[in-house]
């Protein structure tokens, strides 16, 4: 079967989760894409649950356009070949300034896949070909699709120009700080996590041990080099930049969902201790690809940061609980 | 006479201006200061009145230690040989991790002349050999006292990486935003300076004219790659994220005065456009001898930076009309 030929006529139709507006999420059949020049059809195997996949349902994003087939955390192959892919889920014009010097995530046309075109929450997706990422046939799929967010985590270190022998503060050992301390780690340097929910504290514990990760009550009174939340309260911020040395670092990794105000005083110490604060927002292709490797190398111990294998159909009932509970990470295999 | 011979007994009386605690400042005669291990007795030749001084009379500062001897822009001769130097205003370990990775502005034990002990508003100080960067003949005394706060702009420049062919937004036309907008050129970059104040817009008109600085109207809708601020207000900090490029760069380089607090949201615009906000805060003595080498290069314009030659006696005076009128850089001569 070539499944590009016969996207022309007749339409075929495909199993797909439309985010039809903010809160009202459809699971229908929709036709399989059109693929543009450019473009290649993959079929997805897996695609991740990210945390904004949730908040997008719940409250929309700055770069969502809806009606949206969400999902950004893709693997999956191409239908000639079957090579295996993960995504990064930009399309960048590789002509802006942004695109010339390397932060092609920050592409001023850019297009996102799961925000601004549609997504992995479907049994095929169209992707710019020079956003696939080869992956090892080692790797398995339900782990590749961790790339992305891995990817996340090494831009916000290169953000911030995190040091081998460093000390590291994250707010947050949900997925997304779990497996900022797996990049940290990754660079010599030395994760701690804050969390404030003793139960996402106990199911990570497997890859916590693993990784070498020390928490809370540990470290008190210690100040860091480098401090990013993984947590998206504006607390982290408050809290956060006192834990720094001076000349530290502070990377803004999660945007802030609560609005409370923030005093110039704190503000003030960026001045007085010489601290830099840099925001991180996606990441690049170069950092998806270390992700890749990350991920092959520590394929054993990244498994122990999912939660469930789920359905399509299940997508839906998960967002709650990963907006309100413990849990680690959602793949939906297709 | 050898004035560090005769330091011992009899004891030798200089004038000096003395802060005697928050808005007390006295003229008087006090001892030539007791010359330690690795200083020096520099005689005092011109001390130039920063904002800052002004400031701590006013308001105090986290360093300063009353009752002191404020003056941190120090131009002076040794009394032996008449060598002239003017000097880092620290005083650093070189041990601690700040002074190994070349931030000694930031030194674990730092003291600052004319906050943590006696400055150049007298006629001899005590400086760290260390701490003297010696002068080249042709640079008059009057502006070799502005290489510390140029220095400190370089400090600005270097914290937020200002490249060549930038554009950099400059909040405040006063010494040390004009002094910033020298540095900005000296980069091969281009200066844009923002003044609230009419008045100080147009005291600065020729030293503008001469480095090629534009001014404010020309550019409401432009967008930066770097801004900076030589104000105290909170507003240059609530406007100037909003002028910055994505992945651009805001230096904190003055401290606010006022207190209003600052959105949540604004800084949620630091995570989605991956700006960076570094603070500034003094500067090394590397950045010193630059700056010397700027002021020699351009002495014939930087003249147009001074606002008044004046006497110990008149500094007083001086502190309320920089903290609230267009003036330029007044320079006390010993």
């Amino acid at each position: 079967m070539n499944i590009v030929d016969s996207c022309a006529y007749p339409v075929m139709n495909m199993n797909s989760l439309i985010l039809e507006k903010i809160g009202s999420l459809n699971y229908q059949k929709t036709p399989v894409p059109d693929v543009n020049y450019g473009e290649i059809l993959l079929k997805v195997t897996h695609c991740a649950v990210c945390r904004t996949d949730a908040k997008m349902w719940k409250m929309g994003q700055r770069d969502l356009v809806v009606p949206r087939i969400l999902g950004h955390e893709i693997c999956g192959y191409e239908m000639d070949g079957h090579k295996r892919f993960v995504i990064w889920p930009g399309k960048a014009c590789g002509a802006c300034v942004q695109c010339r010097q390397g932060t092609e995530n920050l592409c001023e046309k850019m297009e996102i896949t799961g925000f601004h075109k549609n997504g992995g929450f479907a049994e095929y997706v169209t992707v710019p070909k020079s956003s696939l990422i080869p992956i090892p046939d080692e790797l398995p799929g339900d782990i590749a699709v961790l790339a992305e967010p891995l990817a996340c985590t090494i831009n916000a270190l290169e953000r911030i120009n995190v040091t081998a022998g460093s000390n590291v503060l994250i707010y947050g050992a949900g997925p997304a700080g779990l497996l900022m301390a797996l990049a940290v780690k990754e660079k010599n340097a030395n994760p701690f996590i804050i969390e404030i929910n003793p139960d996402k504290l106990k199911i990570s514990k497997k890859f916590q041990n693993e990784i070498g990760i020390k928490t809370a009550q540990e470290f008190n009174l210690m100040k860091f080099e480098f401090v990013i939340n993984a947590a998206s309260s504006v607390d982290t911020f408050l809290n956060g930049l006192n834990r720094l040395k001076n000349g530290g670092g502070f990377c803004l990794f999660s945007g802030f969902t609560d609005s409370k105000s923030i005093p110039a005083a704190l503000i003030n110490e960026i001045h007085y201790k010489q601290l830099k604060v840099a925001g991180a927002y996606g990441c690049t292709r170069k950092q998806i690809k270390e992700a890749v490797e990350i991920l092959t190398k520590h394929k054993n111990i990244v498994v122990f940061l999912i939660e469930e294998h789920i359905s399509l159909e299940q997508v839906s009932s998960v967002f709650p609980k990963i907006l309100s509970s413990a849990v680690l990470k959602f793949v939906v295999e297709l």
